[in-house]
């Protein structure tokens, strides 16, 4: 749990400086869900005209916090919106009392902040399967509703860590056609990721004016190229969400067209993602696996994911192993089109096999001293099309056992 | 590498004393392909009149050694047929040298055995990507030749060790409406170990006479619910072999119908891929997942092989922790069907989990008390229909961090 384990090697060296976004306030509070004496619990506050999209699980067993956001989410924005979300019980497969616990929270928020029911959204992070004591939340909403305020991002990312060993937080302000927009957001994560879902918890906020349907349809396809693209351990959460407030604040007006809010809001979800890997149970490195000329990107994607969560191929990495035999074997049994002959493997910008076999110019050496690098890049190239996919993963190491050989406990 | 890691605790007392086959011989020797002082090479060989079939990996990138056996499966038995396999070096991705590397082997063993070198077939194990010394193993083809022995299958399943820590073997013997049978077999393989090809490399003899086409029928059918049901680690070798040769010197005539041979041959195949598990790398736990009242028997395999691959339901197992949130996290990720509300989740027959929560006579401490047991039976009944399968699998442990972060060096 937070705390017991040591900073990860790959964590950036400070949580950066958010950004304050008009139009959004945040509050943490210790309500001791699991833990005592540290923070658990954080309210997120959207002024009147915000809108909210979200991505969630498709888990067939995702969390009651899950089902209720997917049922609110597009609804009317003219109330504003509030978020709360709490650590250390995810509310998961907790059956008919999960939803009670959900409808508890709900309703002491809408309360507090005197927001309709329908826009008060939740989630839970933590262990599965145990019943959420939600007395002890909604006994600190009172308190989160009189504490608001625009500068308290770094708390609330701190109050929805869980394994996580640093709190994720990224930025971008932007200037778009109609003048200057600002975003801000943060994650938690770092063990149970894999995409073909949503993601981890994460969000993010932006003061640009936005209709919430064209809102969604941004979050939409950046989260398949963000966080549906990282992977640390191939198992999926039943509560991941990512969510997405733009408040409108700024005045600023922006569409799915307007590029620069688009891409600026890309690069904080790349960041936030890459940060969850960099936070990976155990991980000791970060791996960015490139994959091109397969028979179309949906192929590319399987081989790239069949790579990174190989446990052979990850372990190998573990053990700075220019083990290149092991990626042949993931493309191979990924299931997607290959053929040996025309695969190439390179380890950075070192050339390692191609023409189905070692590259003549490889050295041992040189393979060798890539893996010792923190940052490591394997790049394939299929040789059968133009199809590509970049998915991002860490190694899989002594710290990953131990860590979840007794998380519960 | 063999002989560096301690036996499995999971290991059988001793190797099974195997009746001898009539047809077929065998013989081991010292070819140092990658180590000295180990056996690293045997041939088996069939005298004529000897049905043989086969089941091989589905790797897009398999070696040479499995293309050349596909090639020449099926092919007229009367000749007899011969099997050689080395270990320490698979001759995968080892691009025209890997093919040229089998012709050396395969007329060699052709010109020694007086065998059309058509019946020839041979298997190579170890690492992958590394030019197979195929003349050490030629130097060593009239040795073995002159010393075959129908005494000698332990010998010859020793020697197709890698990083297995006991070799594996089983038979049967079985009264046929025609007269008695016999079957042997051995296997090696302990990491690379998934399904959705055939297996590690397994070899099964009988002295029934049956039709080549009938052979590989019930190998085919019974391979899906025996070797295909194991995973260590869900990934998937690209030279994994299962063949299975009936040289009819019982006289015993037998069909796919004859079920005493069916059976018994069943009960070999199973008993093997059991003993692959339990020589999994890094193995302390002998788990069996049962999957019930899926949509259909697909479904049910999804679910099974979900639970059974995930890092999280195989870490709390080594863990010995009773976490059975996490097997409702791999059945929703599984993609197959379920529904949160019907679920059932036992650990042996403690009722851990149903209606979508823990189940009321539930008491950790039972949960607890069954994963202390080396061999852990996880049952799910899903609910919606009569849709089941079983996989077997192990923990992940440090263990196999530690074999497999440094297995080339």
């Amino acid at each position: 749990m937070a705390g017991t384990t040591p900073r990860s090697p790959l964590a950036p060296d400070h949580f950066p400086e958010l950004p304050v976004i008009g139009g959004v306030r945040f509050a943490a509070a210790e309500a001791g869900v699991k833990y005592k004496n540290r923070l658990d619990v954080m309210l997120a506050v959207l002024d009147p005209g915000s809108a909210v999209a979200g991505v969630f699980t498709t888990s067939a067993t995702r969390s009651a916090n899950v089902l209720d956001c997917q049922a609110k989410l597009g609804g009317d924005s003219d109330a504003g919106a509030a978020i709360l979300v709490n650590s250390g019980n995810s509310n998961a497969f907790t059956g008919r009392a999960g939803e009670g616990s959900v409808a508890a929270i709900c309703d002491a928020v809408a309360a507090e902040t005197g927001l309709p029911v329908e826009r008060v959204f939740t989630a839970s992070t933590g262990v599965i399967g145990e019943r959420l004591p939600h007395d002890r939340i909604t006994a600190k909403v009172a308190e989160l509703a009189a504490s608001l305020s625009e500068d308290q991002a770094q708390v609330a990312a701190q109050a929805i860590m869980t394994t996580d060993t640093f709190p994720k937080g990224a930025s971008a302000e932007v200037a778009c056609p109609g003048g200057p927009v600002k975003i801000a957001g943060f994650a938690k994560g770092s063990g149970m990721i894999a995409p073909d879902m949503a993601t981890m918890l994460v969000y993010i906020f932006t003061d640009a004016k936005i209709a919430q349907a064209d809102l969604q349809a941004v979050l939409s396809t950046l989260n398949a190229r963000t966080f549906n693209c990282i992977t640390v351990d191939s198992d999926t959460s039943t509560s991941d969400s990512l969510m997405l407030g733009a408040t409108g604040a700024s005045g600023v007006t922006v569409t799915p067209e307007t590029t620069a809010f688009v891409d600026a809001l890309e690069a904080v979800m790349t960041d936030l993602a890459h940060q969850v890997v960099r936070d990976g149970e155990g991980a000791t490195k970060f791996v960015t696996v490139n994959v091109t000329g397969a028979a179309s990107d949906a192929d590319a994607r399987t081989h790239a994911m069949s790579i990174a969560n190989s446990p052979l191929v990850k372990t190998a990495i573990a053990g700075e192993d220019p083990n290149w035999g092991r990626i042949v074997m993931a493309v191979g049994k990924s299931g997607a089109a290959a053929d040996r002959d025309l695969l190439s493997i390179r380890f950075g910008d070192v050339l390692v096999a191609e023409k189905g076999w070692v590259a003549e110019t490889y050295r041992e050496e040189d393979g060798a001293a890539q893996m010792t690098q923190p940052e490591i890049t394997i790049s394939v190239d299929i040789g059968l099309g133009a199809g590509a996919a970049t998915v991002w993963t860490c190694d899989l190491t002594h710290g990953y056992i131990t860590i979840n050989a007794d998380y519960r406990s």
